[in-house]
């Protein structure tokens, strides 16, 4: 691509002016509308050392309301970074619906440099590629403007900048030892950088190369970019995207209605069994934490299933410091406002952690499937992406175990009734817990359908028949041991 | 992706009755809707020989009004069919708003089968990818639902069925010797077809591979996708597209207002200068059509410029069988009913042969543009959209010149007056003309904007000035004779 592209010629200083006072009005009159749009603006600010990005970022910001935008320099990935997927400390940085983050720079750079620097092979780097392709897209399929400049200038140019900034004390500091690498082994890493911009350039995220050659003029090309890129996007507000084929491989799951009632366990038995098992859990615990492995344990059900006690009794197995427990209700306003899956990327444990979901990501095709707070196309759409998301756990090397906590109608009747009889339990039922279950038919039509779609080999769904609490607790202490005793011994292999 | 991709399995024969039925009645339902909706759907079936496209597009098609659909199914492309650039067949089989074409077998099949032949080096491949990922952006930026399929079978299944169709004398015939060869060369085809899916897998246009194991079952597939398309597609009526930034080589061209308008020619240099001149073209025209150049030649200007006048002088140098000249009004229904480039792709000479077009593809960009026949983002996406349609044509190895013959506002005036009072030249003027006239400014405006943008290296603008009729033809004549030379010069050498 870059070795293609033919840079627009300068204007003369005059028109340049020209050009950079009117793209500046626009872009703050654009950002007074990008409120109302709603439209959240991802602008990655991608490119060779010295060529001027975080200065361009300067120029562009200078015309924004600082309510409306934050700036983030991500430097190499910190050993605590390294501790959660790839794509986490991005994930972490997507701006708010209205609002604009900028990445000097993003995980173009990150992905570039350990290509270059082998730490990434072949294989590893097209797993990469897939994991970059699938976040940008599913970014811009939720809503979001992702605009990415490749900031371009020539070795010439790389060399008399770094030599400039090292004559001078207040800028010696931003040259880096990268920086050099890339001007000796410039053909290198133009290869590289041209492979990775044709691997991710997407009618949706394209890239723009920007002639940085100049200061001012890349500024321009930067503002003006931004300026038609969010006019396009205020024109699509309510964008359905194609569904994709489901490409990954599924388990088949029984049907709610074919899931037995009459499971259960003696008391003696029962309390026997947990003691063995929460010893068995808490010895595991340590074992993971020095493989560094990490778990997650989600758990979906219907109200007064038996989710909290349920947790308990795995928790109740586990060193404190080393897991955390998320309960997930509605999503605040800072949460709505950003991609459905931000707050669970940024809950994600570290390497050798284990965190635990009281409900998930898939309250997209549960109830915000039925209570309409998504459309169609979004939770259709749904499937896939939280595959993809289960997927990029799986690559990272979690063990990821979903629970769906199951009981029939009766069940929750009487348990609803107890809870409203019963003074000290009363906090636990609401008015939404009645109106919910008079829409048990549609949950469960849309629990099956779920089931039946994102139950993956790397990340099947479970069922606790938990009529009987005791047997679902045991049941599925049973099956977080084996699924980290089965991860332990693939690690040991 | 094919080694990736694992199947849905297969429900039962009840179950897949039912969902059999109820695709088909969804399918009929959104057929008379699709009418409405004004969506051209493009189906393409691909996929390994003897996988059963041609029955599953016989399944499909009995659900869909006869007068809705096209079927066409592509062999390889014939001797007259290699006359044209690659894409040409297949974009002139593009549907109708409101109607669907189905290819068995698409631009897939050709690629993957010219790769495995060893026709098409990596490069020539890598460049065939290019041309269909834009061709695909095109269709899909411009409304164009674009269903992907690729009917997957084993190898020892499709060995299974090539000899059953061999076994009987009615369908012998239906086998060819590419279906054995795939069969014999398994898995190198599968690596092809498998990187080529990769090569083409977007998010406005994705694969679907249909396990065709059972026939029925593959038909179910292509159904439930086909409608679940339909109705994401009628969810985006007007959709706007990110501008792609221009990555074409641009030539630099002078604005309207620089042009002389003084450039004129004595009446005998003129007699002698084009006797001269059409007599060089003439001996060029026979030895282009030898080395089998196509030349293509564009004509803009503004009305009574004199393009007219100015063609007939080049084509007065032709042999009548080797060019075609295409007078472009406003677009009949059938043809606004494509994409804006069909009618030019459908008319494009074959080698050796010249077409010229008195008014073009540019129309996007000015009347279409200034008249509001197209939304503000089709006629901004169609600067990057033309120059990749030029670059095709260039690839193809054509010859294409551009004229923007002008004229100033005073002389435009003076004709249209001298029209007016002239009996035989009245039908030559009409209300338009005076009320194009009036949006002299906007025009000029336009058509600065468009010179700027597409005049590539491969395709400049040139202007003629024709004040001076002469003038303006000499240079035409001049121009087209040079560029002719430099083509037969650069396929000599």
């Amino acid at each position: 691509m870059i070795r293609k592209w033919v840079p627009e010629e300068m204007p003369q200083e005059e028109e340049l002016e020209r050009r950079q006072e009117a793209a500046k009005e626009k872009l703050a009159s654009l950002q007074l509308q990008m409120k109302d749009h709603r439209l959240p603006v991802l602008v990655l600010i991608e490119g060779w050392g010295a060529a001027g990005k975080g200065s361009a970022i300067g120029g562009v910001i200078r015309n924004i309301d600082p309510r409306f935008f934050k700036v983030a320099a991500m430097e190499e990935p910190t050993p605590e970074e390294r501790r959660r997927p790839f794509l986490y400390r991005y994930f972490a940085k997507i701006p708010e619906a209205g609002k604009f983050t900028f990445l000097d720079s993003g995980w173009a750079e990150e992905v570039t440099r350990q290509r270059l620097s082998g730490e990434l092979g072949k294989k590893q780097y097209e797993d990469r590629i897939e994991s970059v392709r699938g976040f940008e897209r599913t970014l811009t399929d939720n809503g979001y403007l992702v605009l990415k400049f490749f900031f371009h200038i020539s070795r010439k140019a790389q060399k008399k900048r770094l030599e400039e900034l090292e004559k001078e004390k207040d800028t010696a500091w931003r040259v880096g030892e990268y920086d050099w690498w890339q001007n000796k082994h410039y053909d290198k890493c133009l290869e590289v950088f041209d492979r990775y911009l044709s691997d991710t350039h997407t009618s949706s995220a394209p890239w723009y190369i920007v002639d940085a050659a100049d200061k001012k003029w890349a500024q321009v090309q930067v503002l003006e970019r931004l300026c038609s890129g969010i006019e396009v996007a205020f024109q699509n507000e309510s964008l359905a995207v194609p569904l994709l084929q489901n490409i990954f491989p599924l388990v088949k799951m029984p049907r709610l209605e074919e899931i037995p009632l009459n499971l259960s366990l003696e008391e003696g038995e029962y309390r026997e069994k947990l003691k063995d098992l929460q010893g068995r859990l808490r010895a595991l615990h340590y074992r993971l934490y020095r493989k560094k492995i990490p778990v997650i344990i989600a758990y979906e059900g219907w109200d007064a299933a038996g989710k909290g006690g349920n947790i308990k009794r795995i928790t109740g197995a586990l060193d404190p410091r080393g897991f955390e427990v998320h309960p997930i209700a509605s999503p605040e306003p800072h949460e709505k406002a950003r991609h459905y899956l931000w707050r669970f990327w940024t809950r994600l444990p570290k390497t050798g952690h284990i965190a635990v979901f009281d409900r998930t990501w898939y309250g997209r095709v549960m109830v915000e499937r039925l209570e309409g707070f998504c459309g169609e196309n979004d939770w259709q759409r749904a499937y896939y992406e939280i595959n993809e998301f289960e997927k990029e756990l799986s690559k990272w090397g979690a063990v990821l175990i979903k629970f769906w906590v199951q009981i029939d109608k009766d069940t929750q009747l009487a348990r609803f009734q107890e809870r409203q009889n019963t003074p000290q339990k009363q906090w636990k039922i609401t008015d939404e817990d009645w109106r919910n279950r008079e829409k048990w038919d549609q949950y469960e039509a849309a629990v099956n359908e779920m089931l039946q779609k994102t139950s993956t080999v790397y990340a099947p769904w479970h069922v606790l028949e938990s009529v009987d609490k005791k047997y679902a607790r045991i049941k599925a202490l049973e099956i977080v041991i084996q699924a980290i005793e089965a991860a332990l011994k693939e690690k040991d292999s």
